[in-house]
């Protein structure tokens, strides 16, 4: 199986957090041409901050795609450069106050989705944290910070109260590895 | 927590698969209004077809937001008003050709994207599936269908060969369900 061509960018839309892209590209058997839209993102990271005693560090905020209030690990994009473990770190602090004198360990790396978006989500566990700050939120965030044990949370996951598909993969992904 | 008040919809964009509209929201806090970009779009499914002897039918085929060629399970869009449940046949069918007269099994459902997208994604489980039909392409599809053993899927997460967060979703419930 061959990849397509791609043949030109026509268009680009700015959407705050990624820009809609018209790609224009070509299908290797045929060689006719189509136009489809990607949307270009940064990347993602998110990160599952454990406690000394095990407690799993979430949040709970609202979200305006689902016009839910969700519960979630720490996540976020990775700026331009940045290391995804240190952006883990970054978004960890600034959410939840929470800190480790570890470096997290990778979990998996996921295609939030391979039919539009052109990025990575990395995840990571972050074994050992503490509250150690006040967490730092921006004017449109407002985040309450829930610690629950690790079973809890794969319970709340079976019962469908956790949903986010990023922190899904991410539990996952600790799953795999802790087996 | 409360949840922000939707004030308004003052623009809207024809993405294809989905609309991105810009909502005025209402901050109950402060009560200060700013305006977030959702993309509005149908649901989504997938679905992991097995066959009587334990062979999962699997897909691989180029994808445009990341320029790669994936591993994937059948999905698509839940057409509107259609169920979920049929429309993880549907496109089973249409992609691989392979059905069963067993009715698909409900696994979970995540939100793709909390902070950006309003759908949904179904994921199923349809036993005893056999190749009944020849996959049915739109002229931008090329899709090669690949069986492979249970164990070797999940071999395959760990080593990062298939990385589709809702297809990683899909076996993530399959790994709960059959626990």
């Amino acid at each position: 199986m061959e990849k397509w061509k791609t043949v030109s960018i026509s268009k680009e839309i700015d959407l705050k957090i990624f820009k809609a892209q018209w790609i224009k590209r070509e299908n290797p058997q045929s060689l006719l041409q189509s136009e489809f839209i990607v949307l270009n993102s940064p990347n993602w990271v998110n990160v599952i901050p454990i406690t000394s005693d095990d407690k799993v560090v979430m949040i709970k905020q609202y979200r305006h795609g689902t016009d839910e209030i969700t519960l979630e690990v720490p996540g976020g994009l990775v700026d331009d450069g940045e290391d995804p473990a240190d952006a883990s770190v970054r978004e960890c602090v600034e959410e939840t106050g929470y800190f480790s004198s570890e470096r997290p360990i990778y979990l998996g790396v996921n295609r939030p989705n391979p039919a539009f978006l052109n990025n990575y989500c990395f995840s990571f566990l972050w074994r050992d944290v503490e509250k150690r700050f006040n967490p730092k939120f921006d004017s449109n965030e407002e985040i309450e910070v829930v610690l629950f044990d690790l079973d809890e949370v794969y319970n709340k996951i079976e019962r469908g109260e956790i949903n986010h598909s990023m922190v899904l993969n991410a539990f996952f992904f600790l799953k795999l590895f802790l087996k």
